[in-house]
């Protein structure tokens, strides 16, 4: 068994480190760390679910229920519900509606913000919100004031199609201002365009002219109640990127019908320039390609966590993504972190596309020589003037045949009883080790953050739990953040919103071996304490000996270690632990 | 949630009720009923893994490695190594090429004893082994002598396609002595026929006339090389039921190979008056016809445990078939206990057949009007004057489109990170309660024994984990067999044997709640203890008191109960759990 196989292997087992510093005599299960560590906001249980961080502005937007709040990216704690917010509560005449319509008045039948994106550098933003069950939307000033009736913006105030109409909706929405045809700025969006749920749609909305006031581009969408382009989808991320935007959600699989009933994770392209067909797919996509997302753990019989539930770029690196999933909730439970990167998406939508001939057809690859020219799916400069065969070959073709391989061919990390929610991504460099790596922040849906780091080491990819934080025992987390300058991660769920301090060394790691893992912290060997990184401090994942890896060793790990190549013993070590000590032996006989 | 919902969500969670009895001071991890409900048998580590039970003769014989023993059923400790034994080790010769293959000779090339049948009433005993990857078979007294030559059997002697090569592979026989063509005995087997496991088979060997030392028809197999008909099976069981002999195995599933790749479990049937085909199928089974096997846990996407690994009937009812499965061991691990009725398995190999039309369809369901007559898979009088339209049908249609439904719709018992490999059943009849019972042995790959309870309330069928017993601790169980006569439990594993009773009643549980569950044994309120159950005794599984249904509670279980239907408050009480009392409370206000 290599050390990666075991890794993974460990990760299903029951593994809970406790932290060092949260004692058990606390009884709202924070550790100590609650008051220096962690700042909470709330004004009450309003479903704190959507996160828009402006770094410039030193502000995390807040969308819940009937508000827009702006916190203070540096202390959430220091903003305030009465001053940081704006009030967004849907009329009574909308409220009267959503109520005659058997919808809960507490819940259902307020305005539940589930998009804020800037817009024009940040001076305002675009919110959108379920409004009683009647989808709208707004623009606003970055300061959470309304824009004078003289600043009207054209296009805005119907938000179907922009976000859902129900609050337990999935929907992904992103405001993308530049490459649209006219060089025009509109909103990308996947969501429930229908009271009843029937249609779904990926969605862009009317492009304007926004100072002569005048519609120059109708809306895109997805081919209106076809099972092929969509079917059942929850959305849960979009990105532009390049000329397209892509989307990312989990939906029935069409092509596994055969065999059965699954979800299989996605992800869909469309090129921004994308302006519809001319007769055919005149208000639809005529580059809308679909495929399917792999994270599985590889072996004769792969096993598929089959439900994305969220991903993340590095605002950085825009050639990876990062993702949540979780198996399908019946049976046995698992979640898992994949990551994909970029070439082995393009790689998909360049492949094979997939069919099924004919009602009693397998889903097959299509030949080549059956795919007509200009290929389907790539971005031309005026879609319209696509021929028949192609529009007719997208229009019944969207699926691409290969899925999306993910990095490393087995997942980043995974562990069975868990549901994550949510994830944000770190990436650190330290020099003098000339090491990269990526930290993960996954929440679950009971209020848990597992603190995940990856690296390379000869090449191969190595993960490893750091830490768990019980940041909200038992709610959700549903949604996260992370800012580099203010080194905090930020959650939201229900009742609250919660920032982190993304090194909390001493608070967390009382001896030298689980802080020299965390790429945040480092060893004083002096304090005899735990610090976040400097140059001076013992800073280290794996001592190379001799051959031997020690990793992360802890004193029940001391012992003598035999080391084998085939049947003959080549060298044997006792290997002595002293956690407090944290330095190698002195007398060379002790190895 | 139902409390049947409840109960099985709750397999899913860690659950071990340590044995009242075993204390941690056990350095061998047994308890101290070790000492009489225990027994043992070993001769070295001799790969134990093939029962035989005769309870007329008191015996059950041990197929081991290059020895069959037969051990006295009442008390296995009491048999001896060198007098309870045949020997039947492989000749040099068949060693020598063994090992010339690059067998290893300590293990591969010696001859484990696979197959152990009764011939006529008992008298004497069929049995095959591998004998050094050159399968043989031998008719021995079942006093464990050879016979004189003078009664030499014909075509006994080769074992290939009757046991396996390689004492690793999965097979099973069945010696049938009624019911085939012209009465004669045979022995119905499935297993690899190949020193490359190339060619595996359902077979039955050459039909003699043995009087007459003649040969009155030909062996009948599964068509070579076809996937169609087996692909990579494990055989795990078989039985001779009226005109059929039945097969159990997991195979790799032909039909899902649109959708990836995965091994399905299966049951098959021959005619046992089979005699092939004419010109077509003439050395083939012209009746084949097979069925996957669903043990699944229900829900819009059911959870399959895919891989069957053992199969037991009850002596007293061939009605139905009690079964383990695994999920694949890649992955969450999983294991579960399905039963089938073989009204369902009727149904399913009455109902369509399954094809792929052509290598780019799907897999679908044939057409009534399709299938050819007489029925394909039918006992006739004499296949070989079925029509080719039939013999070609079966020939391309041995699957049969719909699965073999569990009962209940869900496993009778299923658990996460558990390996079940083996289980045998028995049944209880509590006259007193009018209740029936079924008890499940369950064996893991570690060598723990779940005792799982099954019984109907109001139409409903529940389950209940009793006990567990840690009988070899991390030896796998490789066989099972349980004697009503005896009332013991045997084991076999690599190294040993052991016996256990059925009722451990004092041993095992030291309070009322989990001696009343355990339908073997009944509280004696006199002498505050638990006993194998009799008349007098305290017996129930569940007391239903003014509707509330108090099952298993234990002294955690106190504390006051309120019980709701929708918001409002019904009754209220006020448990107090007394556990070594067990009698209601005498003071009415007590409830």
């Amino acid at each position: 068994v290599s050390e990666t196989a075991a890794d993974y292997e460990n990760t299903w087992n029951f593994y809970y480190e406790r932290p060092c510093c949260a004692g058990n005599d606390q009884p709202n299960g924070h550790g100590k760390h609650n008051r220096d560590h962690v700042r909470e906001f709330t004004c009450g249980r309003l479903y704190y679910r959507t996160f828009h961080m402006n770094e410039d502005r030193d502000s995390l937007y807040v969308g819940a229920m009937d508000r827009v709040f702006r916190l203070n990216l540096q202390n959430i704690s220091s903003s305030y519900c009465d001053r940081d917010v704006i009030n967004l509560e849907p009329t009574r005449d909308d409220v009267v509606s959503c109520v005659s319509k058997g919808k809960s008045q507490v819940f259902d039948c307020k305005n539940h913000v589930r998009v804020i994106q800037s817009m024009e550098q940040g001076d305002r933003l675009y919110v959108c919100g379920t409004n009683a069950h009647n989808p709208k939307d707004y623009v606003i000033y970055s300061n959470l004031t309304h824009l004078p009736r003289s600043e009207y913006v054209i296009g805005v105030g119907l938000g179907i199609a922009k976000c859902p109409y129900d609050p337990l909706d999935n929907s992904t929405a992103i405001y993308v201002e530049n490459g649209n045809p006219g060089g025009l700025p509109g909103l990308y969006s996947g969501t429930n365009a229908e009271f009843t749920k029937a249609d779904t749609v990926i969605f862009r909305t009317d492009l304007y002219n926004t100072s002569a006031k005048r519609l120059e581009y109708k809306f895109k969408r997805t081919l209106k109640y076809d099972s092929k382009w969509l079917d059942k989808p929850n959305f849960v991320g979009s990105f532009d990127i390049g000329d397209y935007v892509y989307f990312f959600f989990r939906e029935t699989a069409v092509e596994y019908i055969n065999c059965g009933k699954a979800v299989y994770s996605r992800i869909a392209r469309v090129c921004k320039k994308d302006v519809g067909g001319k007769n055919l797919l005149a208000h639809n996509w005529a580059t809308y390609l679909k495929a399917r997302l792999n994270c599985s753990i590889s072996g004769e019989f792969p096993f598929y966590f089959n439900e994305i539930q969220s991903v993340y770029q590095l605002p950085s690196d825009k050639t990876r993504f990062y993702a949540t999933f979780t198996t399908s909730t019946n049976g046995l439970i698992g979640s898992a972190v994949c990551s994909f990167h970029i070439n082995e998406i393009q790689a998909a939508f360049n492949g094979k596309f997939k069919e099924q001939s004919s009602s009693n057809s397998a889903w097959l690859p299509v030949l080549n020589s059956r795919v007509p020219e200009p290929r389907p799916g790539t971005c031309v400069n005026d879609t319209s003037n696509l021929p028949d065969t192609v529009l007719n070959f997208i229009r019944s073709h969207p699926l691409m045949d290969k899925a999306v391989n993910h990095e490393h061919n087995n997942p980043v990390y995974y562990k069975r009883d868990l549901v994550f929610t949510k994830l944000v991504v770190d990436k650190i460099k330290i020099d003098i080790l000339n090491q990269e790596y990526i930290v993960y922040y996954v929440g679950t849906n009971l209020g848990r953050i597992y603190k995940i780091v990856q690296y390379y080491r000869n090449g191969e990819s190595l993960s490893k739990l750091l830490d768990i934080f019980e940041v909200a025992p038992n709610e959700a987390i549903q949604v996260m953040e992370i800012s580099q300058t203010r080194k905090s991660l930020y959650i939201g769920t229900d009742h609250r919103i919660k920032q982190i301090d993304l090194a909390m060394c001493n608070r967390r790691y009382d001896n030298c071996f689980r802080c020299v893992r965390d790429p945040y912290c480092g060893w004083d060997k002096e304090a005899n304490t735990c610090r976040p990184y400097e140059l001076d401090l013992l800073q280290y994942i794996e001592t190379t000996e001799r051959g031997l890896v020690v990793v992360s060793v802890n004193e029940a790990d001391g012992g003598r270690y035999d080391c084998h190549l085939g049947g003959s013993l080549l060298c044997s070590y006792n290997i002595t632990v002293d956690a407090h000590r944290c330095t190698p032996p002195n007398k060379s006989n002790d190895y």
